[in-house]
């Protein structure tokens, strides 16, 4: 497969959205030479925003962990994350009761800023369910899996109200070698034991290219869909997505698709980035 | 269960965002009464717009067909198919090449508005299979099923390249009584056989409503997303996707959804709607 | 629905299966009179056996827990679990190694009585990954869901390893209200997350109808699929398993099957009993 | 990926079970040099048969082809084919009635041989709905696609019959290059616009290797599982489903798994045969 350089490329776009994890970083800490990156579109007036599948904290502590890792240019608006249009979500639809969580209590204080009662389903017992009006699932952490996960069951079995899947993956990476259960793969066994239908927001939804997109708009970007680069290292999710959405797509081998693979899988899959690129430094 | 009418309600709201059929028409031609309602929201400087999984033909011809059966306040800027989107999504991502079709010459008429080349599955040879840039699922009609399915099959796998989807709905009624497979059933099978991942557009994605909501808004409509109604007469589209976008949603019982079957549809789904109403008539 | 009675049939057959749970007991223990149906049955030498989805315990726990229940008939032999097929696809396809389970000691001892060796995956350590030959999914107990099934994931990465499931149900009944997640639905979620490709075992696979005829026809029963009913309350399981293997079958209204919803669920699944009845008593 | 000789192993069993495509034959014919395997077991008193997913005719039809090829060895009673296992399933399962079927008559003269009235679904009348009692899909050749198809839909969706799929595979090869949208490619996708449950039969399914298995003992072949090999070319049929009955697998390189991809899908799949060789042939 032939490499590009993403330097040749970025000076054609006037905004790019960047996938986190695999991207900008990986198990170990930062993606070596991502930095400059960041530089570079500043020094040129490129706008850029992180889209991640990230329900366990809102965009501020979001931002705050890029500014602690070096990246210091990662500020609350340059975050948009599918915790992001959970939240969004809830601001419409749910106007009352309190909203039952999955997740810790760090992952709901974001939700709790909407001025909405939250209660975490290790706190919930089952005699509550007529005052719960929504049930979340936020972060994997927080709750006993075989205690809480029956109680979430039972729950929508008793009452009829929505389920939310704030973040899609259903796996996350540890360190080099180990993953971890993701909530998104928790929630699919939830709804197929439940037999009803979730409401999920994450990649590769169009909804998170849109959110992102407006909220770029909002900030002064530009409109002009030619004119903004998706990168990405997962071709199910960043690129699908951005190329639903009608973006241009680059995808990276710095996470879960590997040079020796990312021919056979652009070609099995039938999802055809714009272009392949060894990582998103610019040197 | 507890029905609503529509005229107590309507009136909360900016936009009403209607599903077609099963709404405003069934098999038999419009749904007794429903010009009135569009007579009320005219008066009343109530915005609408029409939501349709339709890509058999543009915009042009679907608002026509509407007024030739009597609504005709439904001009071209109320329209809002699946169709667009397709068309969307070949201006941003298909400069070049021919777009190869399973449809009518009718449907493909829209595509060709783009200035792109396009070909009939019918018409095509696989000895072409170099030229084409994109293949898109337009209409069931048009094309021998047997022959043309299995070249698009080959073709998908001679080259690599996307496959769109105009139209998510796997069948259509005909008469009061039969079905008919829609080009979303097929393009599911297509799918399957090749084992590439299609692009599908249309209800539930989020990605019809936030079409429906710019397009609303850039013609002087509300952003407020708690001033737009949904109205649908299927669960797993129109009230879903308008659930998940954030809009009040409004099931009405003129289409797929029987009065004493909604009740139980409603509780086993897990899909929550808003309202229920018997249907969309403003007497 | 017009219903049936058991007895009216019963002498047709020389051959009863009975799935267990919603037909000779639920949450409060057996159905009322469901003794009297095996006398009947003993008095006029038709032969029975009860297929079941578990592999919680070995066949000898599960007749003496019917036995302790007052069912003294149903002796070892009478029995045919999903956890007898797990077993036999082991003595069959591992012959060396060690093989790892989710499941309490219990659901172990079965499998050990083979000669394997057997490690809970609560006690096993990843370093241990190259010593492992299979990991088998015995019951929803005996683990920690939360560290132990994420030490399944990647145990299934590490290592190329079959994965077996002893027992497909999602969700098993607690008391009249809830459900618990049964180990079929722990599965699924770590078939999803891993992506490879799991061995299940179970109603309504056709495999746990022919291991019931082989055991039937060893034990002297007839091998004539004419004269062998299926009994169960579900569907899904027992009755769409029964059909595919050539058996007459009965729906009951004592587990899963609602009266009021049966003629509707046989309608819209299009899975079609021989006869429904009430329940599954003889009096 | 290191590859064994089929020679070296072959001597361990008593009973051979092979797939026919991609085994046997290919587009072109007969693999070269496969005679001579059959020459070689039938000196050494190995029994065999061919498993295979074909209902487009019945096994005395299936046997003649393999003989005017050239492999005079193989007469009807080495056929196991998926169209006997649905012939089976009609035989106790269906009485009285007209059976309609999608397929050649070729292909519904062996279901006639129940004494069973059969009619194409291109001759038949939605009027006659009342007088069908079951639908069998049988070949993707003798009907119209679009019209006969919406016409099975409807018949389905009129009556509450079983619907039959004699063939599972999705797809077959029509020469080097192309391949062609089989029979169970079509029947999912009735089954996904009717939503009612079908009935399969066909590798992977355990049903088929099962009716192998009691056939070949029928014919005094060894009941030990141990003494037997299935021998295919396609992981997600031959092997896993070799597998899952307990046989040892073997998977040559001649039809669905290429050299250089072998060693990557079996580690990605988790579907893991005994044994990987370049091909069936014993020389």
């Amino acid at each position: 497969m032939d490499l590009t350089s993403f330097k040749s490329i970025v000076d054609q776009y006037e905004t790019i959205f960047f996938d986190a994890f695999g991207v900008l970083k990986n198990h170990r800490g930062l993606i070596p030479g991502i930095k400059k990156t960041f530089d570079y579109l500043e020094e040129n007036g490129i706008n850029y925003y992180i889209l991640t599948n990230d329900a366990s904290r809102g965009p501020r502590e979001l931002a705050q962990s890029y500014q602690e890792a070096g990246l210091e240019h990662i500020t609350i608006d340059k975050i948009v994350s599918s915790g992001m249009l959970a939240r969004e979500y809830l601001k419409y639809k749910v106007k009352a009761g309190t909203i039952a969580y999955l997740g810790t209590f760090r992952s709901a204080h974001y939700i709790e800023t909407l001025g909405l009662d939250t209660l975490s389903i290790a706190h919930m017992d089952l005699s509550q369910a007529d005052e719960i009006s929504a049930l979340v699932f936020l972060d994997d952490e927080g709750f006993d899996w075989s205690e809480d996960l029956n109680k979430a069951v039972n729950l929508l079995r008793f009452t009829n109200i929505p389920a939310i899947v704030s973040n899609t993956d259903l796996s996350y990476p540890m360190d080099q070698k180990q993953v971890a259960i993701a909530v998104g793969g928790i929630a699919d066994m939830v709804e197929s034991v439940v037999g009803k239908r979730f409401i999920r927001f994450g990649k590769p939804d169009a909804q998170m290219f849109i959110f992102a997109h407006e909220h770029s708009v909002a900030l002064g970007g530009t409109p002009d869909k030619n004119k903004i680069l998706m990168v990405g290292d997962t071709l199910t999710t960043d690129i699908i997505g951005g190329n639903k959405f009608g973006l241009d797509t680059m995808l990276v081998m710095t996470g879960n698709t590997l040079p020796k693979h990312s021919a056979m899988m652009i070609e099995t899959s039938g999802i055809i980035p714009t272009y392949v690129c060894e990582n998103a430094v610019i040197e």
